[in-house]
């Protein structure tokens, strides 16, 4: 079983027009408790270098991680904010990146994490905008709309469903909010990826697929191991059967990633990536490849533009993960709690190990590491699941590349929640700076995204 | 200053076809903690007598007190419940009536009181409701038809503000969403109190206004005091001024609860009640009474209408209450902490002592009561305030007699946001059972009410 820990995010290039002031805000640590009225410092970051009184406020929900490094990585933001004269905001979180409610016990224990929730976080960013507008001259009258990505892109869009009153409308970029329990076929996700290989080369995925039982025979046997610890060249050999598992679940989430980040443009990540990377790790498992050795050399060469890139890396850590700039530990929780998102894989419909969504299984686990009971439905409860009709000013963008656009809104559901199917994108690629290598779809979806922006800001101005 | 602890609540003549079932649901304690999963047994009424497989719920959102009580007085719900074969489902308020979720600890201290508010209250009725229909064979397909009268007629829409996914439209009576710190003048609604008397006899708020004074002089000598004491029938003679400030409480909350409750039949209240009573109560004090004597006996009188309909009561009691059926103990906390509903009198624009609404010293006394802050304003950012144009299917109800319409929606907001003002109407006249008495107004209500209803669940129906 796999629990995605976290939604990946790739750095972008540095961008001079990406500059801010640090600032906190006194935040209430239970919005929904009358009994408790403790504080906490929550971080954010403003920039009100394009702003003119009573123009816009741009206002991104912040994810699971340290808010810096969404800042950088939504030029879409920046860039558009100047003909708008919008004033930027990026919240942290709470228990993400410098907003530790508790500092360094904040993780300590369910007392604790008692506080970390995503309704305590739209709470969090509702409060904000109040208090902000109350306190800054000049943005009373402004309009408010809101932006985010991936799990941040799911808090946009129930920022606006569940307080349309603070927001006047959304732009939630491959925001997987019926990825949750229930709503969509937990098979959904790997075959996207496994699509997106094949979108490549064809044969790379069942190469790919191919792959797992020579591992996993030459994982039985220790001179099988040592084989693939050369071949592979990982920095610490595998020793025993669970280093062969940890293994799986390193190349497994190196695929996931990989299918996210399938930009048409050289970027960061865990280190810096080529162009169409997908196509690039591919390319040495393009032919049928079906000697054990061959398949594991050109699983090798894959390894190798994925991670050295820049030619820098000696060898490979297992133990590295992609998503360094994100809150595991509150993450974490948050799967454990009410931010179910099964994803399974069953080996036939998708290039991975069977592996199948489990989630008394997974109930169990959390019992025993925290303590708290899972909840798989509440979300759906608390913010509309499939019966999010009655909504409005949001527009849903996903990537065809991207695994995380199966649990996405695919479909317009009326003419003021409009989804946008960005044909050659990975995740949220629209919300990156503006790229000369940009596909037409993306800056097409922009061009949408820009004018739903300006209808709202408009209708909120009529009001 | 007056701290309105209550919405006050006739009770309807025993009807028939008020039978239901009596059931206890395992219900959630902190909805909004991932880390606390107690329990504890909440009440519901149910009546299936009308309903078919797959037909529509009717669900009353319970307000503060016991639910037997609004199922008994919202014969609207049942004399409609044949014609759309509905389900009668009647939810119980956390910490009223019997659901106490610590027993007769309730109320003890601010950690039992922790889990009161508004919207645990919508929680526990969105779970409610998505678990019922998970259990019950027939209902996954039925629409659910929120009601609910007063604080409950709040409740009614908040509830499908926040949660459009749960039910699918909402009646919402005498629900005085706009009474909200910041969003109606306070003095509005003593206005509307006068308003009401003066309908009946333009003199009646005059003799009411120029009575106050008399009653302080009397009951600043102690044979003054004596003289009031036997000329109201006390049960209790007024022994020091500050029986003298009880005595105008309790006569203003008089004068406050007729206006509410001015039906056009018989009904009970405290005691059995005359129809039209403030015409009745108003009939002694009808003429100009410059005369402090004639005054107070025209008061006297008055007072004899409203508490000895029936000729049974010897004397009158100062500490008697007409919402005993309501639960104080709870309310006050509320009203403590979000559920701030400012009230204040002038003494010029209305007949009653001029009484400010203190804020601050509102705050203080919660605080020092409770030990918590009052949050005027949260109710606001959580349920839009003014601003719920993009809220859908709810249908605001109100009567220009009822001193709680200054709160409420007069005009509709949208297509799907209807507004009905019920001319000669008190307080949720139309949640009432049909009566031969009343106005044409209230039956024309009643009938744009059953057509909104009938379209919300043909909507829901065509999803």
């Amino acid at each position: 079983m796999i629990r995605w820990h976290a939604l990946a995010w790739p750095s972008d290039s540095f961008q001079s027009n990406v500059k801010y002031q640090t600032k906190y805000f006194k935040q209430r640590l239970d919005h929904f408790s009358p009994a408790d009225d403790r504080k906490f410092q929550q971080r954010y970051l403003i920039s009100q270098k394009y702003w003119k009184k009573g123009s816009p406020i741009f206002f991104y929900t912040g994810n699971e991680g340290d808010i810096t490094w969404f800042a950088k990585n939504t030029g879409f933001m920046w860039d558009i904010a100047p003909e708008f004269n919008a004033m930027l905001i990026f919240v942290e979180h709470r228990y993400y990146g410098k907003t530790l409610p508790f500092g360094k016990d904040s993780f300590k224990d369910k007392e604790h994490l008692a506080y970390l929730s995503s309704e305590q976080a739209l709470a969090d960013f509702a409060q904000f905008i109040v208090d902000f507008k109350a306190e800054t001259h000049g943005t009373q009258n402004s309009s408010v709309i809101a932006f985010g990505g991936s799990y941040g892109g799911m808090l946009t869009a129930w920022l606006r469903i569940k307080y349309p009153n603070i927001v006047d409308g959304a732009i939630a970029a491959s925001a997987p909010i019926w990825q949750l329990e229930g709503l969509t076929p937990c098979d959904r996700f790997s075959s996207i990826v496994t699509n997106t290989f094949k979108l490549a080369y064809p044969e790379c995925p069942k190469n790919i697929r191919n792959s797992w039982k020579v591992i996993r025979k030459l994982g039985s046997t220790k001179s099988g191991r040592h084989t693939l610890s050369t071949t592979l060249k990982l920095c610490n050999p595998l020793k025993s059967p669970s280093d062969v598992d940890a293994l799986v679940n390193w190349l497994s989430s190196i695929w996931v990633n990989l299918a996210e980040v399938d930009y048409p443009y050289p970027a960061n990540f865990l280190e810096p990536l080529p162009a169409k990377p997908v196509k690039a790790v591919c390319a040495s498992l393009q032919k049928p490849l079906a000697n054990d050795t061959l398949l594991i050399r050109g699983i090798a060469k894959g390894l190798n533009v994925y991670f050295n890139h820049t030619g820098n890396s000696k060898c490979f850590n297992t133990d590295q993960d992609a998503t360094s700039h994100l809150g595991i530990a509150g993450w974490n929780f948050q799967s454990c709690t009410e931010m179910v998102l099964p994803v399974c894989m069953d080996g036939v419909h998708d290039m991975f190990e069977p592996t199948p969504f489990n989630l008394t299984a997974m109930a169990a686990i959390c019992k025993e590491q925290y303590g708290v009971r899972t909840r798989p439905f509440w979300a759906q409860t608390l913010y509309g699941g499939k019966r999010i009709k009655a909504a409005s000013n949001i527009v849903f963008s996903n990537g065809n590349l991207d695994p995380w656009s199966g649990g996405g809104v695919l479909k317009s559901l009326s003419k003021s929640l409009v989804a946008i199917v960005i044909e050659g994108g990975a995740h949220h690629l629209d919300l990156r700076h503006a790229n000369k290598d940009d596909p037409a779809t993306v800056k097409h979806a922009r061009k949408i995204e820009k004018m739903h922006i300006a209808k709202w800001i408009k209708e909120a101005s009529n009001e």
